[in-house]
């Protein structure tokens, strides 16, 4: 098995994203998986907003940290794992729209820290609409006791 | 109806609180509301967690915007309402635990711009564990479209 | 005079530069305004480094800090100012380097509150390295007491 | 000699402050160094405004980025040495007075990452007043190529 396969961290993220209690709840599916890319996407569901009826934070935080960090799992070998130090949002426009489009892209590889850009779009008729970017720092482990993958 | 009213801030917060369809989901309870204090509660659930089991980043990030932006809510006026416009989290320690307490505090009140710093920690058997923080910048808004309470 | 003049936020941003002690002090100077984008360049000296001897993460948030406001600035109505409320810099390179290249560009527009990227790059021999990368929310203030142009 | 030994850090820290070119030129004075906390302090000069005469966010960030990097000092090995990763800044008001007090604190020791907050104040008659806080994210690094301390 080739590191350098591209299906290989396809199936890697496929099979973590499918032991992800969170995006599994929240129907998230991921849509593209590129090196160094990975796109989301989310359809609208009331359970997902906050007190004014638009999509929550925390979900839009979920969402670009997942992107985000499978983006770096597309960078990284096999048998290292991922955690997620730290990361920003900026909430743009208010989340509304039929779905959801969230993308994570690396800005700066690293063999112990990896920065990666994530932006989070609505979706209805007409263009998408940017309501939200994230910049989040992840750190990479090598076999560190508890985050096996 | 008096807005120094302890009484009141507090109704408003449960109102609002009740019609968040996120932190419904993931049973979170509001636990403590202080004058530019606000505590949630939240026990541990599988479906909470991220590919290692443990809290996920947006859920702590859903959890501590919720206690910011309701921190908030005790110092502005009754018709007045709230909207995050940026936050910053830092992991600290894997959420492990029974529960875990979110706390949120006002840093720096303002007519225009509040801002509030949340802290999470993982409650088990012995001491409190620091999990995450968050620094959170909240914008207040009179009679917007699409906001009214 | 026509806001939508190029030659106006030109001149306002050349003027506002040349009030700016820091920028000043550590000989920035403004090399590209464009609609949205702002670029700074900066020669590298020992003043400006941390203990390592590479550039201080101080100089190279206020670069950057200032390539985004003024991209900021040649978005808003010319009696308009504008305030940083908050920014986040991430650091990904050692600054080392003949000069430096910090440029800001605006991610999300707004009548109130401006969102805007900025990327600081190492110039030497071959490509040019990235070194740091900052998001900043800025408020748009119109008249307001003590901060008039 | 004892690590534990409040001495030596105090001594590193010192020496480390000399020979860091962009505090030195600010005129900041180290005046408080105590386990997991350090306090800088800095006059006012109007070589350290922005365009509206107060002081440059730049200045703010390099003063507490420098404060917490040291605070991180007192609690690592005598051969480690730090990097920051990333900080993120609220400005909160505007930096006005005659001098200001940067404190930097540890949130959350780690032996590869490091967490710490710090506040920025003017000082004036009355009460210090809070202009700015920080968060900063700092990896521990031992005995790195061009890094040593």
């Amino acid at each position: 098995m080739n590191f350098t396969d591209p299906g290989d961290y396809r199936q890697r993220i496929k099979k973590s994203f499918a032991r992800q209690g969170v995006v599994q709840a929240i129907n998230a599916e991921i849509s593209r998986i590129e090196h160094r890319l990975v796109e989301i996407e989310l359809p609208f569901h009331p359970k997902l907003t906050q007190q004014h009826g638009i999509l929550h934070a925390g979900v839009i935080a979920a969402a670009l940290d997942t992107a985000c960090t499978y983006a770096a799992y597309t960078i990284i070998e096999p048998d290292a794992s991922l955690l997620t130090i730290e990361f920003k949002v900026n909430l743009m426009s208010p989340g509304r729209g039929e779905r959801f489009l969230f993308r994570g892209e690396i800005t700066k590889p690293g063999s112990n820290i990896i920065v990666a850009d994530g932006r989070a779009y609505a979706l209805s008729d007409g263009p998408a609409k940017l309501i939200a970017s994230m910049t989040g720092t992840i750190m990479v482990m090598k076999g560190r006791e508890g985050f096996e993958e």
